[in-house]
């Protein structure tokens, strides 16, 4: 499996993407392929090794908890997932992308992604090291010196971990609603090293690594609400801050004090899939650990509560986590695509092996007619059925395709910090606008590339003899967490492709024109390019007519059915692209891979792109059968 | 849940097909709409009660087994499966359709399956009576005067219940490979009055409630091949016979004679959803059981092998059992159906009553400009966003139609028992081509039902707290087994739209366009008869183009894109028809569940008949990509 994936990332990342020519920018200059490969091999090779193999233990064993004499819940997880994540740890690939003077080995984020996928498609279960990173990332960008220097760096070197605490159980994803309560912790809580000290109350619900002993300690980003001098929390979000709270305290060197914090575990959910990661229901400050006072010490409830630590400024809350969010964002989606090729590889595997059945004659090689098959002779191998192969170039168009993606948007996030100003820029602006697909084309199409692979394994597919259930079961949450599908589509339609009057729109229809053009002096593309000329007028067509009243409502009510048309008309200029780069090298084009990234390219704009037509109907006619269906009704 | 279901139930049993004029039928001339109230009445009571409060906990506690002290395996079920197995049986619904004279009611098919999908809905993973009813009914029509009297008049009255046994685990779907023998069992075994008795030796694979304790017998009906004069198994479909292998021998009494049958179970296979029922790997005739005579007695291997009786003729094995493989494909047609509806259901609870999230303001209203919310309003409801409720009505529109098409096709059933000898006939083709769709469509877009139903849940839809997530498990199941997708569509254009010069499709066409040239006459209708009547022309034009080089090879490699578009049209049938039946009833029109129909309606039009163009276009092609993928491409 591994060696199919190696071969894809070796053409996306030398071949497509170039990423060589990286090293020609000095935060990079130390490195050469030479380096990214190494980075690559120890990747594959844990993942192979301490991942890989104990996908389906965790899946079976999934985390517990055992109640403590002393009334506490403690996590219970497999030894295979603290030997998983001490192997990560201990790669350094937490760091990887960070300066050299805090440990980091200065690596593109590009290779880091590509590194990441290897243990994303041996098990996504196992590995939730993406919110760590994406904790600390965060840190670097919003933090102080010393919250850097206690918490991120702490969580880069492996000895904490860190979650993302924004849904509350009555609230999910309405962000507005978060009723979790900041007050300033006493006189002086200005003065605190670690930040404005506050304590916090309030519940968080889905908090992937909410609890566990996996590390010393758990450094937890909590959105919470400030009250204004009448005691009471501002609507919406503007009044939501950010607060480092840590699971247990720690001083100004990084060390333990010895005391927990009040933060407690309240419960595991039980989920579907995914089932490696723990997903918990936290309370804070709720005195079931009274740190520092007691529980309700004073009358205004001062003195009791977790104690958090001001991130950036009050009311700043929701534009710092936003920095963690687009990176998790990303990173689902590049969850969603490994599942998607992990089946892709199971059931490829499986065709090549399996006999069965018999090919269709042709009509006039048999008595049996239409359709007849020699019975007399041997069974042929699954794969040598046309609608296996049909599943399989499904898979792979939709899975080669959103690694592609992908990383295509992790070169955007190594040329907005390393390029010039103004490819920054684009980079910055290309970002916004490609994110809500980057997390949801993958999130549904790879989530289908599942169901093709247990379809090809038959009934054998529905059991748990055979990995792929699991993979299916994995990759659904992908649509939901870090933003549903419907809100991914209503900050596409009604955020991104307007923001800045419109300019990341046109900046992506630039370069998808771009492909277009240079598509349209190959011959065998020509066609293609034509139909991705028309599918992006089309999208433009449609992003107007949605709103042609200038009223949200009409435009929005069909955001999912244009997102989905958006993204397969991204998906079908990504495999041009990826055309393009394959016809390049003469030598090569002759090649099995060639031969099989133009198969899928084709697939994709034969099979998938004219699809488009349909979503981008009731877009354009605004159409209102959903929003007008009365209640009752249904 | 269940008012809901029946009162849909209701609309198209009583106002779209009419169901109360069968009853000027001889046969059913004692029945009236009260009694086939009666028969819903009593099948929701014990669905509510024996079925629907344990569908989590046969997911949880699935089937185990436990070694005896002889060493041979005994499966563990719930008690709650044993006591809705008695409920259902003490109910009669198992003879529900069968003569006076042999204990049935004469109910209409129609009304059986009716009542047949509350228990569906309520938990299709307990509900494994289909087999029972399907292997008793093959007996009916293939079976001697004693075999119908000791095997399928014991499986009707709940003493026994039955299996099919067709894949074999070397062969899948593919019955060419059965490789299970059966030889004659000595000299004088045509003599015996249960039948010709044979010895079988085999492996069967996949065999749902092949072993359990819930009755006092198991009658299986075993696909095997008896061997030429040379010994050897003759190649292909032509070489199958069908037995009557019951797990304890009996009696021509029907009494057990105290003999165990040599028909062992091997495993229990671990599935990804429908877990309250069985599945199993048999041994036939491997000398776990030795009976009457020794394992290995003879030179010949005669004397040693399971029991079977021979039903119908040799060779004539498959056709009997199409007789059961159809009638559980339209069966399984309708367990994808009913779960999607059950996902419905529940999603529109949760949807009614989980406050999240605020509206979108329009432009004039808000200062937050487009799209923007006002953060000081309470939350709403779910089912206050537009894009929930398109989320909604795809269920309904899925699942509403899905059933409509079920039920239309139960009605034929009856057609074809007891219509003139014309409308039988009709009834048989139009039955011909219609049962690819309603096994393949239902378990294709039901599926999607379910997976829209854990959307509108997010995070929660997602944990086993919420029923969504097993309906979706429960679901996968149903493109696979009774025929997988492929094999339905491979039916579909390679042999039903084929058959008796086109005759069915003809038919088919004819019934559609009776419904576009109603439909044209109602003015708020006209415009979705035109459509109809062009998706149904494309329909035409793609199977001529499939089919114009007269190479299956050319046709086929698209069967499954065919078949989506395919069952697109004819639910758009269904659609436009049952909206003629709705707006039938001028004082119905302004009712809330006509205002549903009449959007789900319009859903269907707009949202997903539009999507026959992509898939018909590769078909119309004759697109070769996939099958023309080489191996080492992929």
């Amino acid at each position: 499996m591994t060696s199919s994936l190696r071969h894809t990332l070796d053409f996306l990342l030398y071949q497509w993407l170039e990423a060589e020519t990286l090293q020609q920018r000095s935060r990079f200059s130390d490195h050469s392929r030479e380096t990214f490969d190494a980075v690559l091999d120890t990747s594959e090779r844990i993942a192979r090794e301490k991942y890989a193999p104990f996908n389906r233990l965790v899946d079976l064993e999934e985390p517990r908890t055992e109640t403590e004499p002393d009334g506490t819940l403690r996590v219970v997880l497999p030894q295979a997932t603290y030997e998983a994540r001490r192997a990560y740890a201990e790669s350094g690939l937490l760091s990887a992308a960070q300066d050299y003077d805090i440990g980091g080995m200065q690596l593109p984020y590009t290779v880091e992604a590509a590194a990441n996928s290897f243990f994303a498609a041996a098990s996504i279960s196992i590995g939730s090291n993406l919110l760590t990173s994406g904790n600390a990332n965060l840190l670097m960008v919003h933090g102080t010196d010393l919250q850097k220097q206690v918490f991120a760096l702490n969580e880069f070197n492996g000895r904490w971990s860190g979650t993302m605490c924004l849904s509350e159980p009555q609230a999910g994803s309405s962000l507005s609603d978060v009723a979790t309560r900041a007050v300033p912790d006493g006189e002086g809580f200005e003065a605190d090293p670690l930040g404005p000290r506050y304590r916090l109350k309030g519940n968080k619900m889905w908090i992937s690594s909410g609890d566990h002993e996996l590390t010393e300690n758990i450094v937890h980003l909590v959105l919470a609400k400030i009250p204004g001098p009448d005691g009471k929390l501002i609507p919406g979000v503007k009044g939501i801050s950010l607060f480092i709270v840590p699971k247990k305290l720690v001083d100004t060197e990084g060390h333990l004090t010895g005391e927990r914090n009040d933060v407690a575990l309240a419960g595991l959910n039980h989920k579907l899939g995914w089932r490696g990661t723990t997903n918990t229901l936290l309370n804070f400050g709720e005195g079931k650990y009274p740190v520092r006072g007691a529980a309700g010490a004073g009358l205004d409830g001062a003195g009791s509560g977790a104690i958090g630590y001001l991130v950036g400024k009050p009311g700043d809350g929701l534009k710092c986590m936003f920095h963690m969010m687009n990176e998790a964002r990303i990173g689902i989606g590049m969850a969603a695509t490994m599942l998607g090729l992990a089946g892709y590889y199971a059931s490829l595997d499986y065709a090549k092996n399996r006999p069965q059945g018999r090919p269709i004659q042709s009509s006039s090689a048999s008595a049996a007619g239409k359709g007849g098959k020699d019975a007399s002779a041997p069974q042929v191998r699954l794969i040598e059925h046309a609608d296996i192969k049909r599943m399989l170039l499904a898979q792979k168009a939709y899975g080669e395709g959103a690694l592609a993606l992908n990383l295509y948007c992790a070169l955007l996030v190594d040329e907005q910090h390393t390029g010039t100003p103004e490819a920054a820029d684009e980079a910055r602006l290309l970002l916004e606008v490609l994110t809500p697909i980057a997390k949801s084309w993958p999130s549904e199409w790879c989530l289908e590339a599942n169901s093709l692979a247990i379809q090809i394994h038959g009934g054998y597919g529905y059991t748990r003899d055979f990995p792929v259930e699991q993979y299916w079961r994995d990759n659904r949450l992908n649509m939901i967490h870090e933003g549903t599908h419907g809100i991914q589509a209503m900050d596409l339609l009604g955020r991104k492709v307007l923001m800045e009057g419109g300019k990341g729109l046109a900046l992506l229809a630039g370069r998808i024109n771009g492909t277009v053009q240079r598509a349209l002096q190959v011959p065998r593309l020509a066609a293609h390019a034509n139909a991705l000329a028309g599918a992006l007028q089309q999208v433009g067509a449609a992003t107007k007519a949605a709103w042609a009243t200038g009223e949200p409502g009409d435009a929005l009510a069909n955001a999912v059915p244009y997102m989905q048309a958006f993204g397969h008309t991204v998906l079908a200029w990504v495999w041009l692209d990826l055309a393009l780069a394959t016809l390049a090298k003469d030598a090569a084009v002759a090649q099995p891979a060639s031969v099989g990234r133009m198969g899928a390219m084709q697939f994709f704009f034969h099979y998938e792109l004219p699809k488009i037509g349909a979503w981008l109907q009731v877009v354009s006619t605004r159409d209102a059968t959903c929003a007008q269906m009365p209640e009752d009704a249904f």
